[in-house]
């Protein structure tokens, strides 16, 4: 109630607004340690190294020996989803689907290639990540993937454009990455998608697999369909942009689009996304804010940051498709389902289930394993406790079991599994708290998020103080920045017919109310 | 005189002393607009290529078209050292040895490998910079080069070290390079040597080439002095920290030499270095200037910082190495001349001859083409107009030529060269203005060189907040952090017998006084 009040006033009264958006950021960011973090996963200890080699992730805290759970089977059991999906009232599947393409792009844990001889230590240790929200599964990760996704075409009406493919007659997506069985010449510099060796015996998977700049970006068909929104949006924009300015060669056309369209993925994860997160207070995107803040350092991510994003608990068991149900383990690397239904329809499908709800006893059969790697994970990097991480982030340190949760059976599961409470982990205790009023997330996870996510969204160099301004994204892209608010209003412009009132594509469900 | 004072003061009472100079290093920085720069050499405008790719060099003011000089051939003229040097009152020939190690660093224009068709557009728009203060010239540029430096020994009296021999039973230097004529296997990865072609011919010259990381540290005597140097320092540091701490692994006590001798290097750079620049104000290490400082931003080399850097006029057209006067010609790659008289004889030699003055007509015969080389590079990147510059750090556009320069000399050929005091180049301009009172530098070099030196070396990681601490250092570092304050002392803890008070070693010259 209290917010709303002041999301109320904010708008009522732009310039106290805009203060008070900037001190409940500021708020939020202090409570974690500026960086640059004094440790990455190369060293237990200050080094040139891990200090500037971002090929090993940063820490917030230094390597720590715990005592080893008494009981680790019984681990597991806090994740299993016991008596069907738990959902969440406030978010709907845009969520999973949009928190999953935005952390693919640079959450990136290395992966050993076991057929190399690659072990998990110290591949996982690294990631590949370029440590900015840059739209990577869109553009790629190099400047050289980017080439190969570019039609790099001088050509009136081609300029600036990605290589795209309509299917249907109106319907545009990227090219297919598979011919005749192989993968394309041109894209064999991309990164190989993740879990392809799986799929080599189911040629309808193979052939609809998109030529992505990101590796994980054809894992299901919801983080397909958001490459393909952002696919459309970048060649609407180099459509436009080269129409105001025809003397614009391809490079340029293309840059100017991409600018923009970086800009409005964070303005979507700022005032769509965030907002679904936040408990209440309704973010605004104010570059400015960030311009003179302390806190203004570069983008480094941590090994806790990867791991705190591990939201199983957000998929349901099945999700349907075009009216029909289809169970979650069908849907993977699934670009039929996308395809057959369209770009509209699929973000309609996905904006009117609910997710489910993150917490205790909440993960799909279909991903119970990945949370078992998430545990190996923390104790690969050594991670300190999570009452450690607590503290860290100035929230009470646990002193009993039932500090972590009310729910009996999830203390009784701790109290099986440890020996003391000092010694729960960092991943086991962040999932198993409460939930809090009007948030999807749990107390910890929640603040940690938000630290990364202001301090790293609003540090993006194309929202600094000499580069936010029209000319870095014509005007038809500064236009676009200005009335751009969520989704909803991307769809619109990129798929036939647009979308009227009674469609709903959001990531908060529609009606929701805060209590 | 006023500064005399200020410096008194600021010793008397050191709380009022951190806070002037805190606001004399913000003033300065403030000159300059911020990073990130919106413009690196790869585009003419904004692109996530030129705000994240930082193989291409930065720049403060955009590509600009000026018109062409009406006789191009009178600018040379300008540079060439007429009547004998004209010599610097204030600074030692360290000056000019520490100033081209230092820079050497960072300042790494890319040079185009013609015999692989290379050309000089785009390569010399592109750079090796890692950006940042790390002794590259010592350590190399990446962490294989690194590799190959060190000694990786985990034997006890051993740990840490860099690979070193004793040459004449007291003197430690780097292994050599080359053995029977062939650059040795374990060094291949290094960067090889500039200009090493150019001494094919000469066993004398490449048999005394150091295994340094810089391809550049080779180049004169004077910079393999100074590397030698910080190789010492280093394995001193690490012998001492491998005794206090007997259990810490090679590596360990590696990143901890590291980590210090990279510190020590920024005090000399400012406390000694930057103090020669400055017209009087004495300039502390106070890394806290920098930690909530709206300009720390992440650095990035900029081409107007390469360009402003070529100091050729501080090189006499000659120089004593033992008592015998070398032509400057007769010294290039030269490491006999180091070897042969030592460490200590080598640094007393530089520090007891003058300096050239930086300005109009002071630049040896042996250096000049280095002066087209630079007009060239200038055009190449299309930088602006020196009045643009000026402008730039909100210094007095000049009007008219002789606003430039009181030289009626220097006016002359300025006149005869450009059609416009507008058209005058910022590499023409620069090094044409007169000297100001108590500086080796003309205005604008001098504040685009305090910028660049002030917010990138404040911005050093080892001096961030969280990592500026005894533990990263340990004691023994942390004392040789606190106890230094000039090459001097480096000096007479790496030589054998030390330094007394007679023998002088510094980068201003003995006796100077302010005017």
């Amino acid at each position: 109630m209290i917010m709303k009040l002041v999301n109320t006033i904010s708008e009522m009264f732009p310039t106290l607004g805009r203060w008070i958006n900037k001190f409940v950021i500021n708020m939020l960011v202090n409570k974690s340690r500026h960086r640059p973090h004094p440790w990455s996963t190369v060293h237990d200890y200050v080094s040139w190294t891990s200090l500037t080699d971002k090929n090993w992730s940063a820490r917030h805290l230094p390597a720590k020996t715990l005592n080893p759970p008494k009981q680790d089977d019984a681990i597991i059991d806090l994740f299993k989803r016991a008596d069907g999906p738990q959902l969440c009232d406030k978010s709907t599947c845009l969520f999973p689907a949009f928190a999953q393409y935005l952390t693919d792009g640079f959450i990136r844990t290395r992966m050993p290639n076991k057929s190399l001889g690659e072990k998990d230590d110290p591949v996982r240790k690294q990631n590949t990540s370029n440590h900015d929200i840059d739209l990577s599964p869109l553009y790629g990760r190099t400047g050289a993937q980017t080439d190969a996704l570019r039609l790099n075409s001088e050509t009136k009406g081609e300029r600036g454009r990605l290589k795209s493919q309509i299917v249907g007659g109106t319907e545009e997506y990227a090219p297919y990455l598979f011919e005749n069985g192989k993968i394309k010449q041109e894209f064999e510099i991309l990164d190989t998608p993740l879990m392809l060796d799986k799929f080599a015996e189911y040629p309808d998977i193979l052939s609809k697999i998109f030529a992505f700049g990101g590796d994980r970006a054809n894992a299901s068909p919801q983080v397909s369909m958001m490459n393909t929104l952002f696919l459309r949006e970048h060649n609407r924009l180099a459509k436009e942009i080269e129409q105001l300015h025809p003397n614009w060669d391809d490079t340029r056309v293309f840059e100017t689009a991409r600018n923009t369209n970086i800009v409005l993925f964070i303005k979507i994860v700022i005032e769509e996304y965030i907002n679904n997160i936040s408990s209440g207070f309704k973010f605004r995107t104010d570059p400015s804010v960030a311009w003179n803040a302390p806190w203004n350092k570069p983008n480094w991510i941590t090994s806790e940051f990867s791991l705190l994003y591990r939201w199983h608990p957000l998929i349901p068991d099945s999700m349907k498709w075009g009216g029909v149900d289809y169970p979650t383990q069908a849907t993977i690397m699934n670009n039929n389902l996308l395809i057959s239904g369209g770009l509209k329809q699929s973000f309609i499908d996905m904006s009117t289930q609910s997710a489910g709800k993150i917490g205790p006893f909440n993960t799909s059969d279909a991903l119970i394993r990945f949370e078992k790697m998430a545990i190996d994970q923390g104790r690969l990097v050594q991670l300190a406790s999570y009452g450690d991480y607590r503290e860290y982030v100035n929230l009470s340190r646990p002193t009993k079991f039932s500090d972590i949760s009310k729910n009996p059976k999830v203390v009784s599961i701790l109290e099986r599994a440890y020996d003391k409470v000092d010694d729960v982990e960092f991943y086991v205790g962040m999932f198993s708290e409460d939930s809090i009023p009007n948030s999807p997330l749990p107390e910890l996870i929640g603040i940690m998020v938000a630290v990364d996510a202001f301090s790293q969204a609003l540090t993006n160099p194309l929202l600094s103080e000499h580069v936010w301004k029209q000319e870095t994204f014509s005007s038809v892209g500064w236009d676009a920045i200005n009335t751009t608010k969520n989704l909803e209003s991307i769809v619109n412009r990129n798929v036939a017919g647009g979308v009227s009132t009674d469609d709903f594509i959001g990531i908060t469900r529609k009606g929701w109310k805060s209590v």
